[in-house]
C-alpha cells in the first residue's frame, strides 16, 4: 500500500475547522479515484515527542505511489487540495507526506 | 482502532539508522503486547507540504488508547522506548503521535 499523511496542526477555530473538515472535505477527498480506505483520528492527538500542537491526522490509502500521482492530477484530487486551502491555507498549517509502505 | 505513529527526521547516518531499525527495533516493538499491527515506510517520504525532511514513518496499531497506554507500560514497550533512544536519541529527531482512528 501507499499513504497520505496528513496532519493538521491546531487551528485559531477547531470547531470551524472540524465542521469544514467533516462536513465538506471528507465528502470530497472520498471522491478521489483510487482511495482505497480513508481514516482520520477522532479526539485529541497525543504528541509523546517531538513537540507540535496537532489537531487531526488523516491517512489515506492507495494502492501504491502511482496511485497517489493520479489521484493528485484527478479533478477529483485537485478539487480536495484547493479544498485544504480553504481550512489550512498555510504550507505550515499541516504535514503531508507520501510513502510506501508495508507491514512488518 | 487507535494509532501510535511515529514520524523519523533524517538522521545524520541513515544507513545505520535502517540497520538498527529493522534488525532491533522492529523485533523489540512487535513484542509489544496488543499491537495488532505494524507498517513501516519503505523508500523515501515525500513532503508535500509542511517543510521537514523525514526518513521513516511507523503506524502501529492498536485496540484503542487504553491498549497503548498498558503497551507503553510494559516491560516490552518500556524496552522498545530504551531502543528508540539508541537511534533517534532527541525528542527533536521524532514527531510521536497517538490518536483514535476511524473509517470515514
Amino acid at each position: 500500500m501507499a499513504l497520505l499523511t496528513v496532519i493538521y496542526r491546531t487551528p485559531e477555530d477547531a470547531a470551524a475547522f472540524d465542521k469544514h473538515y467533516f462536513e465538506t472535505h471528507i465528502p470530497l477527498a472520498k471522491r478521489i479515484p483510487g482511495l482505497r480506505r480513508y481514516e482520520v483520528s477522532r479526539g485529541p492527538i497525543a504528541s509523546v515527542a517531538g513537540g507540535g500542537d496537532f489537531h487531526l491526522v488523516a491517512n489515506l490509502y492507495f494502492d501504491d505511489m502511482a496511485a497517489i500521482q493520479s489521484a493528485f492530477a484527478s479533478p477529483e484530487g485537485q478539487a480536495a487540495g484547493a479544498d485544504r486551502l480553504v481550512f489550512a491555507p498555510e504550507d505550515a498549517d499541516v504535514i503531508m507526506l507520501l510513502f510506501d509502505t508495508e507491514e512488518v
